[in-house]
């Protein structure tokens, strides 16, 4: 089966390239996160409300990855917080060599935290690994609790699972017990925060595990 | 580039793969419906309220595309329609050459209407041709009206726009005119339905366009 050989090889040069890239981030001591959900579960929101809470503490950039256009960039962008947009031309997903013109961009000597919000998509991001830490995925509740089963890849490769959208819960036919339990047979010892990037809540909790993380990073140095 | 070159190969071979499936569902005066969407935003409901409102006077077969497992087969078959399921085993569309063996298997000579589930994915499945003679894509309220702007392969190919879970406009940021606007320049003469699979709201008009579409077809014959 020459074709899956072939794609081996690309994930393996794919691997490497990221891993070297994110020893870039070790040598200066910046937290990388890749943030993956399918379309419209709410990164961009994500992104603006760890903006919000972070950036006057910490000195933060955003890589916003998409398809075409520059819509999530310019939101980031209006939260005050340096982004670069990449637009993949088709693609379905980010990789080490799409990231390399951006990380070469980026002022990684004053930077603490890298987030890199991947394209909305919940299949082909999980194939490629990325130049960061940790990967967070964010599920949304009118999505329907069904998706681990379907789409176990992406959650078996995530630190976090953040469930959105927790406002819309008395509408939609969402378990989240059902949810949870399913994702913890692909990835034991996942984190599980729920929140309403939209109203707020749960957003503490977030902030809370990314500072943790980033003053993990600041005594490595 | 090579890489590209191969790519077009590929979806070069697909298109006369797909282009032959459907002649076959022409000589037998089959209607072939491509249903598509990002994950969770109402395909198996919909396929789940056609199978309800034309079962009884259509002979139906489904064919259901996931990654993995069979969930979205057994909700279908429980309405009493025959239901093939694939698995992609990873990939992240349907394509010709995976439609191939289920093709083989469906009763063709006894049948009227071929619905065929994509996987949920707002980027891949688009490039890849499947043996319908329509495209229809289901957009969810809560993903955002911002989606044509990024994923505008998707709707550019489509002939339908479903616009689902309209039961939660009231409690999500969602401008259903902004949306059409930004899609009628896609797809110019796109036909859209708002409708709620959950409560029932609108799928008189979904199945109103499909027994127009399936009339079309016997008339042929």
């Amino acid at each position: 089966m020459p074709k899956l050989a072939l794609m081996r090889r690309v994930l393996a040069s794919n691997d490497a390239l990221a891993a070297a890239q994110r020893k870039e981030l070790d040598r200066h001591g910046v937290l990388g996160i890749n943030i993956m959900s399918g379309p419209g579960a709410g990164k961009t929101s994500l992104v603006e409300r760890t903006a919000e809470a972070l950036s006057g503490n910490y000195r933060m950039q955003v890589i916003e990855g998409d398809i075409q256009g520059d819509l999530d960039a310019r939101r980031v962008a209006a939260k005050g917080v340096r982004c670069i947009q990449i637009n993949t031309q088709g693609a379905c997903h980010l990789d080490g060599l799409m990231l390399g013109p951006a990380m070469g961009e980026i002022d990684i000597e004053n930077l603490d935290l890298l987030l890199i919000e991947n394209v909305g998509n919940l299949v082909c991001p999980a194939e490629f690994a990325l130049p960061v830490h940790y990967n967070v995925t964010v599920i949304s509740t009118p999505e329907g609790s069904d998706k681990p089963a379907k789409y176990p890849l992406m959650f078996s490769k995530s630190d976090v699972l953040i469930i959105n959208k927790i406002d819309l819960l008395p509408f939609v036919d969402f378990n989240v017990s059902a949810l949870k339990q399913a994702v913890r047979k692909l990835r034991p010892g996942i984190t599980f925060i729920e929140m309403s990037a939209k109203t707020g809540e749960g957003v503490e909790k977030w902030v809370a595990w990314l500072e943790q993380k980033l003053r993990g990073r600041r005594r490595k140095q």
